[in-house]
């Protein structure tokens, strides 16, 4: 009646279907959880500041007016979370996960970290931060099972 | 089922009518938002404190009265909000407003900052401060569609 | 739907009736909000620690078991108000409730002071911490309406 | 209606029922609490590590792939607790016990001890730290009866 | 050489000498103390506002500005404080003395509370929130030589 | 030898000499204060962001990067300082004055405003948040004298 | 010149010299180190309650007011620490120091564990929490020369 | 003589000599500023985890306890600034830059971004978070300069 809705923000890599895939097991496990994300529609995300506060003819006020807006909703999901979860992809420079990661570990969040095996060593500095690190979505799932139902396969 | 309630302030102005605007918006687009605000009524606001609590022959303590009991309303308000929109008008000094946004940042809300252009040099500090600067109650609006539903027109 | 619910918590006088005048005030009002209050039973604030935890034959450390369990209480409630409402009336010491006022001023509460005209230069530092100086449960009662409903009188 | 629900964390021994008894208690006398504890399937909470992450040779980093998980669990719950109970029981280092209570008092959670009188003395900084201490389960339903709905036998 | 220096607070009672006989004990044991009090001179800690901003008609004006003045003194002074000494005396309501003891217990600040014996009941809250209850300033003296050099005299 | 020593920051008005009347008689009376305050040279202020990270074509973006490099020093002094002193002059909007005093009181600091009286009730809110409201720089010298020094003209 | 004085807090065990030898080694290497720890009298810290505010009949009282006056020392130096050492011994319960690493864990600061390797798994919560865990005082040292120098041997 | 001292924090790229750049216009200008870094002996930084405590066979626990240690003064080193530099350079994934770009943030630090051009659009989101965003070690000179002197080249 009263159970705790766990609130769970998925940062990271946005061109995979991982949180999907976490959404579906935890739907098929039942669990009171409530997960959010950034956006992630990549072109939307880049230009969602000049789309609705005007154009901006240099590249990188372009920009800074998209990361600000985005950071409205990144921030608040953020402080919000119970755990952040944060994958780290194949592609790209990924530094806004990182930095996600380090607002999460500085704001006292636990914090899961999904990365394929070959990072492990250019990760290791937000590894050494988190509570948990994985390579599939689905051990995020068998993770959340664990802590809020305190259930565990084979025990 | 369990999606998260934005709660958005509405501070600054208080001679149009742009946070109808925004609640219609808000409404039109069923977004889960909770719209706050000061007292609107102005001569409800500079008088409260001496109506309820017995009048003042001297006009500043009349004020000083009616602040600290506004000050109950404002101060909770943004201390809960995710959001503070601080719109600053044509008229009047509007320090008030100037001060609610620098409680905003202090508190690491995030700020947006409306206001008409001639305005912009005077208000570089607040504006530095926010996450968006805006002219229009209606791209608040566009702004809590994004932030919060991740809908953007033309994306 | 998603009206904010205000918390009041009413420390202070307990051997009058002034929390019911502002509970009746309220309801008559239909004010979203939710009272609370230290234990008002006397003689059981004073025993609940021996009563449960078992006698003690010194008296301090009587009063002290039943001080801090009525502390489990108050300090939780203080720390989730919006309103803490302090009312100091004709008799005893009531240093617990300058000692609530205070806890309430350093955790940033908003502070409203109720007490007879006589004692207002002993109570001047409390009250300069306060939002709001009144005498009568009914002047809560037109504050709540105000900063919560934006009613004023006449207005 | 808009009843606080008080979070109580049952931190702690979990080799006998003494939380069966405090759920029955509390369910007995329909107290709005919402009881949480640490995952007590010891050999699960052991486990937890490697059987979601991967095994380690090593017994060192099995034990601490599996602290560092229920860690999300047990300092989530802390943190969101009103009330932090913890049991001393009769065997074992029980250091993760005195572990919670010190996190507890450090966040300024009220802290109730549970404990056979033979520990008192090794106990004593952490009772010192607490709001009440108790020998048995019913105890702490009292104080919750007490504390919550203002009810104390006899009185 | 780089001894840590123990900043103490002493609020309460200004009309005996106690905080002298603090001073003398700490500097003849040589402690490496800092001690700080609010104004003593009850007149100028009366007028302080009006002196300097100008004279007020309304009696309770005149004890607000100065309230609020003494403030700054005594909030910052508090707030850097490791350790609160309150001293409740025989004469007055001294709820500033309180009030200032539930700031420093809000802030998690040592407190040590001295009063005669016949205040013992109507102090409990305040007591059960102090680490000491002490009767003379003598007693201020030996705490701070125990905490601060772990001397204790037959030790 | 060890006296606390007090940090002041001095925001707002930049086109008279106030700051310095305040420094002289900081100066003349020998009290133990640090002054500090943003850039007073109003061009550099204004230019110092394109000034070292190069120049932009837009008056916003240039507006931007000044404003960004100010809050630097501004933040760092105002969250340090023990006492925010405010000052509103004759001329310009000033925002940036409000704006530092809402990050002031948001941050529990000790807040001075001073302005010409004809200002009064456009800062009523500023000034109920404040301890002290004062017209001219020798009332702050003063203030600062009584507060640290606890002396006061006549007493 | 303006070396960071590093404060290293050294809780736990009190009947081995580990004190000593880290105080030595952290002389040796000449670090900017300044060392605190509990009042390591064992006697002392037992009786310091009773020796100065008055005997008590009963064991339980007599502990209770050891146990607050010594936490005046070790919260204010725990909460004022950069890194925590908290060494377990071979010997007693021990709850105390697994109390304070629960403390210096909430409060954010680097924790650094001693024990010997009977006590790994018992400890796993612990040491789960912790930045470091080390079996001598010699590794502490070599340590606080990494952390502080960037002095590695052979490196 | 009572002059702040500003605590900068130098993070990220360890590869070229920018520290010693800003060290030396640092001391040319003769600022009061105290440069702080992680230890950028590369090879010491990786493997300082095992020579300390003890060798890991698993190159995952070597890099762990590594990263735990420097983690004891990075994180002491970011809490305590007044400002965090953060250079991106031209290697490597540099996710640590990232994370603790993310931990300056969320401690409300200011934050200077230092990165060639190329690298713009993935870092947008830390710029957004700065207060400045250079390319030259000279300018990150020149901004402290600005900040802490108000000297600004040409005004």
């Amino acid at each position: 009646m009263s159970e705790k809705l766990w609130r769970i923000y998925l940062s990271g890599e946005i061109h995979t279907d991982w949180r999907d895939e976490i959404a579906k097991g935890v739907e098929g496990a039942s669990l009171p959880v409530s997960l959010s994300a950034p956006v992630t529609n990549h072109s939307a995300s880049d230009d969602c500041g000049v789309a609705i506060l005007g154009p901006e003819p240099d590249k990188g006020w372009h920009d800074r007016k998209g990361a600000l807006m985005n950071s409205i909703r990144t921030k608040t999901l953020i402080e919000e979370a119970d755990i952040v979860v944060v994958r780290f992809g194949d592609m790209y420079k990924q530094w806004n996960a990182a930095f996600d990661a380090g607002m999460a570990a500085a704001l006292g969040k636990s914090l899961i970290v999904m990365h394929p095996p070959e990072h492990a060593h250019a990760l290791k500095e937000v590894c050494a931060a988190s509570s948990a690190v994985v390579e599939r979505p689905d051990q995020v799932v068998e993770i959340l099972r664990y802590v809020i139902r305190a259930e565990l396969k084979g025990y």
